[in-house]
C-alpha cells in the first residue's frame, strides 16, 4: 500500500495571490530571453506535425462548397438531382434543405446572416456545399448541382455605394449603423491656436490576409457531441458560436486545434464552412471534413478593409500639436464589421483637441474580418505622412517632432498612465541605430535612382482579456507537462511558454509537454489574437510554476530535514544552500516520486487598475527610388519595440520581421482588384496575380531593436504584446522614405511603379 | 474592445482549504445518492464508445504474439527469415532483437523480467510478435516463425514447488522472499485463555480476472513523442512505467483510456503487449494495434492466486477472541507479486493476540495481478468460516458473536479510530432485513433439498491515494466541462462525478461533458482500482465546483449589486433572497458572459490524520442443496454496506450485485485447472470451460441495504469505498449457508457438486 503524501495546502494560494508572484520581476534570466529555436520545430519540418488539413479520420467525408459566381444575384432554385445521382455523393446542403435554415454566428453578437442566404451579396457567398466519399467526387457533384440566378446590380466601390441610387446590399441601405465619433477638446480652437495647419485625404487598398494554411475544418458527432477539428485562432471561441448555431450546450461542444500555420485575423470567428461540415456529419453520421481553396480564401474569409482617410492637422512653430480631425469611410464589405479605426489620431501623440469620425459602407465584396492591427496600419499610413509633413512644413526633424509629442499617459482613457511607454526610446534609440541623423541629411540625391529614410510611429491600443488559466504538472523525473487553452497559430507560443516553465523550474524545454487549444482538455485561455498571446498566457504558466516550485520545495524540506529557505530548485535539483550545501536531484527526491504529479495551477494576474499595459514601436526605413521605372526597393529596416521584455529573441525577432513584410506588402504591392465595371469579381485572388512580398522583395538588412523595458507592472513576465505592433507604421514609414528620396507625397497603397512614374511624370510637367 | 474583468482573488484558495469546503456535509441531496442512469450509456449501448480495440488510424499495423507452448522451456533459436517474406509483414520482434533487449517494469518496483526472456517460464509467456498490415497477416506469419524450445521440468503445484527437487523457476529457487510476519499481543497466552479454541486448513483456488473487453493497446510516436492508447485502469500509472521502460522523459509519454470494459485489477500494471506495440512502432514508424485474445487473458495477464490458509482462533465462552494465528501459502505465479492477505484476520475483529505468517511460492503459471480486493476473499474464506465454526462450537448466533468483536479502533494500526465504522450496523440490520434469526433458526429442514443461511463480513484495508486534482469550467450557458485523471473502467464513475456537480452547481447531468484518462490532457488521479475511484475523484471534484460557485456568486454580487449572502445559485440561476426576490438565469449574468468561462481547481483534502476511513461489509445467504446431485443453488443474497454516501444508488446497486456475482464464481464455479501431470498447461482457458456465474447462475432475489453513514470526517462527499468489499465475504456466506444446509464444512473452492457428492457420500459411510 502507497503512502498517501501529497496533501499541500498552501499551494493554490501562493500560485494566485498576486503579492506573492502576481508582479514580481524577473532577475537575471537563464533561459527566457535568449534565442531558442521552436519546441515543435522538428515535428514541422518532417511533416509529422498534423494539421487540420492532415486529419484523416475512417469513413471521412469531404466537402465541395458552391459559390455564388454573381457579384451581387438572389438564387431562385437549386437542383441538386443529377448531383444526388452521382457516384460517392452522400449529402448536399443548400437553403431549402431543412436543417441548414439556421443563422451564422460569427462574432460575439447575433446571427451575422443566414447560413445560405438566396440573397447573395458578393461573388463567392456559399449556395450549397457537396459530401462526398472523395473530394474528386465532391468536386465533380459541385459541378452537377444547377442553380438558377437573377443578377442584380451590383456596387464595388465605396462612394459610389453611399450614393442615393446605389444597389441596396441590405434591407437598411449599404450604412451598417451610425458614423462613429470620439471628440475631445475644442476642434476649433485648437486649429485656430496653430500655426500650421494641414489637411491631405490618404488611402489605402485592400490586402488579404491569405495565410500559409487554408482554413480547414473536420468535423465529427459522437451521440449528442460534437468535435470540430479546426484552423483556429481561438477554440473557445468557435466553441461557443457553435453551440450558439446548433442550440446546444456548449460543454457538448468540442473544439480542437492542433498544429496551423498562420491566421493574422482571418481564422478568429467561426466560419461558414465550420457550421457546413457539423451539419453534413450530423445528416450522414460521418466525420466530414472541408477546406478551402487558395481562391476560397481571397475571396471569402477576410481581408484588411480599404480605408479613405481625411486627416487635418494643426501645430505651433514649436511642433506642438494643438489638433487633430479625421474622417475615415472605410467598407466591411457585404456583412457588417469593423472598418478602421482612429485610434492612432486619438493617442499617440499629445494633442488637447482631437476629432474623429469613421463611417461604414456595404460593398458587394467578400466581408471584412480583424487583420494583424485592424485598422491601425490604415490610420497609420495617414497620420504618419501627416506628421512627415507638418515637421517638413515646420522646419523640424520628423524624429524631433515626434519626440516633442509623446505623451505621459493614454488621453483616450482619461489621463491613465502607462505601466511603461518606450515610445521616446523608440524614436531616439531606433534612431542612432539607424543613423538617422546622417541619413536623413545626406540622401536627397540627384540621379534617376533615389535614395531616401522615413520613420513612423506607433502603438498597438488594446491590452487583451485577462482570464487565462494554465495548468503544470511536474513529474518525478523532472519532466513537465503544460495545459494551456491558446492556439500556437505559428508564432513559437509553445516554446515562449516551455521557456516560461524551464526558466521558473530549471526543466530543459525539450522536457516540458504542452496539449493545448482544446476545449475538451485545456483550460480556458483568450484567442490568439490582437497581440494578447504572450500577455495572457506566460504570466498564468508562470504562476504556475511557481505553484509547483513552491509545492516542490515544501515537499523537499520536510523530507530533507531543512528550512524551506535554505532550499533552491535548480537545473533539475534541489539544491541545499549554507556550509553543509549539497545538491539532491529530483530524481532522487523520494517524496516526489510518492506525490506522483505534482499540479500547479496559475491565473494571470490583473496589473494596476489604474494603468494601462501597452506596446510602442517605431520603424525606420531605407528605400531605393529608380525614377525612370517608378521602382521601389526598401534597403533597409530597423525596427525599435517597446513590447516589454523580449520572451524569446529568435521568434520576436521573427515576428518583427514578418510584420515588416506585411507592411511593405501593404505599401508597395497588395491591394484586392475588383472589376468594378464589369463583374464585380476579384480579379486577383490567387498568389500569381496578388502580390505578396517574398523574400526577393524585402530587405536583407532588416534589424530588430527591442527596447526592452520588461515592464514588471504589466505582469508577472514583464511582456507586452508584439504581433500587432511590428506591422503598424511600416507601410507609412516607406512612404516617407518615399517622400526623402523623391520628394513626392504618396498618398494611396500600393506605391506601385505605375503611380509613381504618372506622378514623376506630372512633377516633370509642372516643374 | 472586450472587457477585461474576470479577476477573482479569492477562487483557488476557497478551492482548497480545509476550512471551507473540505470536510463539509451536504444537506439533503437533489441529485447525489439517486438513481441515475449512466450519462455516457447512449454511447455504451449505440456502439459509438470508442474502446480502445475500436480504435483506427491511418496505416495502422495488427499485431500476433507468439506465444511458449511448453509451461517451463528455454528458448534455443527464433527463426524469423519465412516469416519476413510473408505478405504484409513489416517488423518482428523476439529475444534477439536488439531494441527488445529492455526490462519489462510492471509495477512501481525495478524490471519484473526481461521483455523476452529465453527463459520461459509458463505456458503462455511471450517470444516473439509480428506486425503485419492486416491481423490475418500478423497471424499467419506468427504461425511461419520457428521456435526451437528446450523444454524443462516443470511445477504447478504450490506445495510441491516448496519442496527442495522441484525445478527452479528462478536462480534463487522458487520463494520470491521472506515469509512476511505479522504478530501483536502474546500468541500462546492467547490460546492459554481461550474456553474454545479450532484449527481448520482451507483452500482457495485460483480465479481470473477476465474482463468483457480484452488488453489492448494502440501505439503511435510523432517524433520523440510516444502516444499510447490503452485499456488501463491507471493512464498515470502507465505513462510511468513505459517512461522507465524507454528511459524517456516521462513528460514524452501520453497514455489515453476511453471507453473501457472493466479490469478488475488485470490492467493496473503495464503489460509487456504495450511495450511491443510501442516498439514496433518505433521499428516500423507507423501506429500498431495489439489485442490479446481471450485465451491470452486467462492464462498472461493475472489472476487471484490460489490460498492454502491455516487459521487457529480462540475464543472465550462469552464469544470473546483471545487470539489468532494464521499461515498462508499462495503463490504469485511464475513472477514476482502479491500472493496472500491476512489483513481481515489482523483487523476485522477486536482480538489482542495475533500472528500471522504468509509464504509466498513461483509455479510455472501465469503470475497473479491484484484481482478486486486482493487476498480479502481469500482470507475471509477462512475467518469467516472459522467464525462460524467458533460460534456453532460456543452455542451462539453467529451474527452475535461478531457483533461482540466489532473493535472501536483499527488495531493494526495502533488504534487508530475510523471517521466512522458501520460494521455493527451491517450486521444487525442485515441480519434484521434478511430476516437472519427465524431462518437461521428454522432452516435445518430434512430431505434431499435443503436449504440453509449463511452470514459473513469483511471490511477494506486500504484508504487509497488522496492527491486527485479536478478542474471544472463553467460556460456562460450554465454547462460545464470537467477535466480529471481517472479512468472509468466501466463502474459509472463518470456519472458519480457528473452527478457532484450537478448537486453543487444545478447543471443537469447531461450538461456536464467530462474529459478524462489521458495524462496529456487531463489532471492527475491515481488509478482506478483498490476502492478509492469514487473516494479520490468526487472530493476534488466537489471542491473543484464549490471554487466555481464562489466564483460565480462573486460576480453575481458585483453585477446584481448585493451582498454575496443574500445570493444562492440553485437549477442553474442566481437567487437573490429577502423581500425583493428574484431568480437571474446564468444566462443573463453579463460578467458570466464577459468571463467566457470560470475555471475551479479543487483537490481532495485529507481526512484528520489521526483517522483513518474504511469501508465496512455484510453479506447474508441463502442456498438450496441438492444431496442428491450436489448442486448448489444460492436463492438469495442481502448485502449490507457502509461505504458511506451512496452517490448514485442504481451504480451502487450494480457494483453490489456485481461483486456478490464474482463472489459466487469464487465459492461455487471458478477455479483455473492446471494439468499438474502432463504439461502444465491451463486446460479452462476460455469462457466454455472456465465456468462463470451467468445470470441464471446468481439469485433474482438479491438485495443492496446501504447502511449510509455519509462519513463527513472521511471527505467532503462522505463516500468511502465499495468496489472491494462488494465481493470479499460472498463466498465464505455462501459456504456458512451450505453448512447449515447440508452440515458440511467445505473449506475448499469451488464448492462444486463433485465435492458435495463426495463428502455427503463419505458423511452418509460414516455415519
Amino acid at each position: 500500500m502507497r503512502k498517501t503524501v501529497c496533501y499541500l495546502q498552501g499551494v493554490a494560494p501562493a500560485a494566485t495571490s498576486a503579492p506573492e508572484q502576481g508582479l514580481a520581476s524577473w532577475g537575471e534570466t537563464r533561459v527566457v530571453g535568449k534565442s531558442i529555436p521552436r519546441v515543435d520545430g522538428y515535428e514541422r519540418v518532417t511533416g509529422t506535425a498534423v494539421y487540420t488539413l492532415d486529419m484523416n479520420l475512417p469513413g471521412m467525408l469531404h466537402t465541395a462548397i458552391i459559390r455564388c459566381p454573381h457579384a451581387h444575384a438572389r438564387v431562385k432554385r437549386v437542383d441538386t438531382s443529377a448531383a444526388e445521382k452521382m457516384p460517392g455523393v452522400r449529402a448536399i446542403l443548400h437553403g431549402e434543405t431543412p436543417v441548414a435554415k439556421i443563422g451564422w454566428y460569427a462574432g460575439p453578437n447575433g446571427p451575422t446572416s443566414w447560413l445560405f442566404d438566396p440573397h447573395c451579396r458578393y461573388e463567392g457567398e456559399e449556395v450549397a456545399a457537396v459530401a462526398a466519399e472523395t473530394p474528386e467526387q465532391a468536386f465533380d457533384a459541385a459541378r452537377s448541382v444547377v442553380v438558377e440566378y437573377e443578377p442584380l446590380p451590383f456596387v464595388v466601390d465605396m462612394q459610389q455605394a453611399q450614393n442615393a441610387g446605389a444597389p441596396a446590399i441590405h434591407e437598411g441601405g449599404n450604412q451598417p449603423g451610425k458614423p462613429e465619433v470620439y471628440e475631445r477638446g475644442k476642434i476649433d480652437a485648437g486649429f485656430a491656436e496653430a500655426d500650421a495647419v494641414l489637411e491631405q485625404t490618404y488611402t489605402t487598398s485592400t490586402q488579404i490576409h491569405t495565410p500559409m494554411e487554408v482554413h480547414c475544418s473536420v468535423a465529427q458527432w459522437e451521440g449528442a457531441h460534437l468535435t470540430v477539428w479546426d484552423s483556429t485562432q481561438g477554440v473557445f471561441d468557435m466553441q461557443q458560436e457553435l453551440a450558439r448555431s446548433f442550440q446546444m450546450p456548449v460543454s457538448s461542444v468540442r473544439v480542437i486545434n492542433a498544429y496551423m500555420g498562420g491566421g493574422f485575423g482571418s481564422k478568429l470567428d467561426l466560419g461558414k464552412y465550420t457550421v457546413m461540415a457539423a451539419l453534413l456529419g450530423r445528416m450522414t453520421a460521418l466525420p466530414v471534413k472541408i477546406a478551402l481553396s487558395r481562391e476560397d480564401t481571397f475571396r471569402c474569409v477576410g481581408n484588411r478593409p480599404a480605408n479613405i482617410l481625411t486627416l487635418k492637422a494643426g501645430a505651433k512653430k514649436d511642433g506642438t500639436l494643438t489638433a487633430f480631425s479625421m474622417q475615415i469611410l472605410g467598407t466591411t464589405g457585404a456583412y457588417p464589421g469593423g472598418a478602421s479605426s482612429a485610434y492612432l489620431v486619438m493617442d499617440l501623440y499629445r494633442c488637447p483637441n482631437v476629432r474623429t469620425e469613421e463611417t461604414a459602407v456595404y460593398i458587394n465584396a467578400g466581408k471584412e474580418r480583424a487583420m494583424r492591427a485592424p485598422g491601425f496600419p490604415q490610420c497609420a499610413w495617414a497620420l504618419e505622412q501627416m506628421m512627415d509633413a507638418l515637421a517638413e512644413k515646420l522646419g523640424m526633424d520628423p524624429v524631433e517632432l515626434r519626440l516633442k509629442n509623446v505623451p505621459d499617459v493614454s488621453q483616450v482613457r482619461s489621463g491613465t498612465p502607462y505601466t511603461s511607454s518606450g515610445l521616446s526610446r523608440c524614436l531616439s534609440e531606433g534612431a542612432k541605430a539607424f543613423g538617422w541623423k546622417e541619413n536623413f541629411a545626406k540622401s536627397k540625391g540627384e540621379g534617376a535612382i533615389r535614395r531616401g529614410v522615413g520613420v513612423a510611429a506607433g502603438m498597438w491600443g488594446w491590452e487583451g482579456e485577462a482570464n487565462a488559466t494554465a495548468i503544470l504538472k511536474l513529474y518525478p523525473d523532472g519532466s513537465a507537462n503544460l495545459n494551456i487553452g491558446c492556439s500556437d497559430i505559428g508564432t513559437g507560443t509553445k516554446t515562449v511558454l516551455a521557456m516560461v516553465v524551464s526558466e521558473e523550474l530549471g526543466v530543459p524545454v525539450d522536457r516540458v509537454q504542452i496539449e493545448h487549444a482544446d476545449t475538451g482538455t485545456t483550460q480556458y485561455s483568450p484567442l490568439s489574437g490582437g497581440s494578447q498571446t504572450v500577455v495572457a498566457n506566460t504570466p498564468a504558466v508562470r504562476a504556475a510554476a511557481i505553484a509547483v516550485k513552491s509545492d516542490l520545495l515544501a515537499l523537499a524540506a520536510e523530507e530533507l530535514k531543512q528550512p524551506v529557505e535554505k532550499l533552491a530548485l535548480r537545473e533539475g535539483a534541489i539544491e541545499i544552500e549554507g556550509p553543509a550545501g549539497r545538491r539532491v536531484p529530483l530524481q532522487e527526491l523520494k517524496s516526489l516520486g510518492e506525490c506522483r504529479v505534482l499540479v500547479g495551477v496559475g491565473r494571470r494576474q490583473p496589473h494596476p487598475k489604474n494603468k494601462v499595459a501597452l506596446p510602442f514601436v517605431t520603424h525606420f526605413a531605407e528605400v531605393e527610388v529608380n525614377t525612370r521605372t517608378g521602382e521601389v526597393r526598401v534597403l533597409r529596416m530597423l525596427a525599435a519595440h517597446d513590447s516589454g521584455r523580449v520572451m524569446n529573441r529568435l521568434t520576436y525577432d521573427n515576428q518583427v520581421f514578418g510584420g515588416i513584410t506585411m507592411g511593405i506588402g501593404l505599401a508597395t504591392t497588395e491591394a484586392r482588384i475588383l472589376d468594378a465595371g464589369q463583374t464585380g469579381k476579384m480579379v486577383n485572388r490567387n498568389w500569381h496575380d496578388y502580390k505578396l512580398p517574398t523574400a526577393l522583395d524585402v530587405p536583407a538588412d532588416m534589424t530588430s531593436l527591442p527596447i526592452e523595458l520588461a515592464d514588471i507592472e504589466a505582469n508577472n513576465t514583464g511582456a507586452k504584446g508584439l504581433g500587432e505592433p511590428v506591422t503598424i507604421p511600416t507601410a507609412a514609414a516607406v512612404a516617407n522614405a518615399v517622400r526623402h528620396a523623391t520628394g513626392l507625397r504618396i498618398t494611396q497603397t500600393p506605391i506601385n511603379p505605375l503611380q509613381l512614374v504618372q506622378r514623376l511624370a506630372e512633377r516633370r510637367k509642372e516643374g
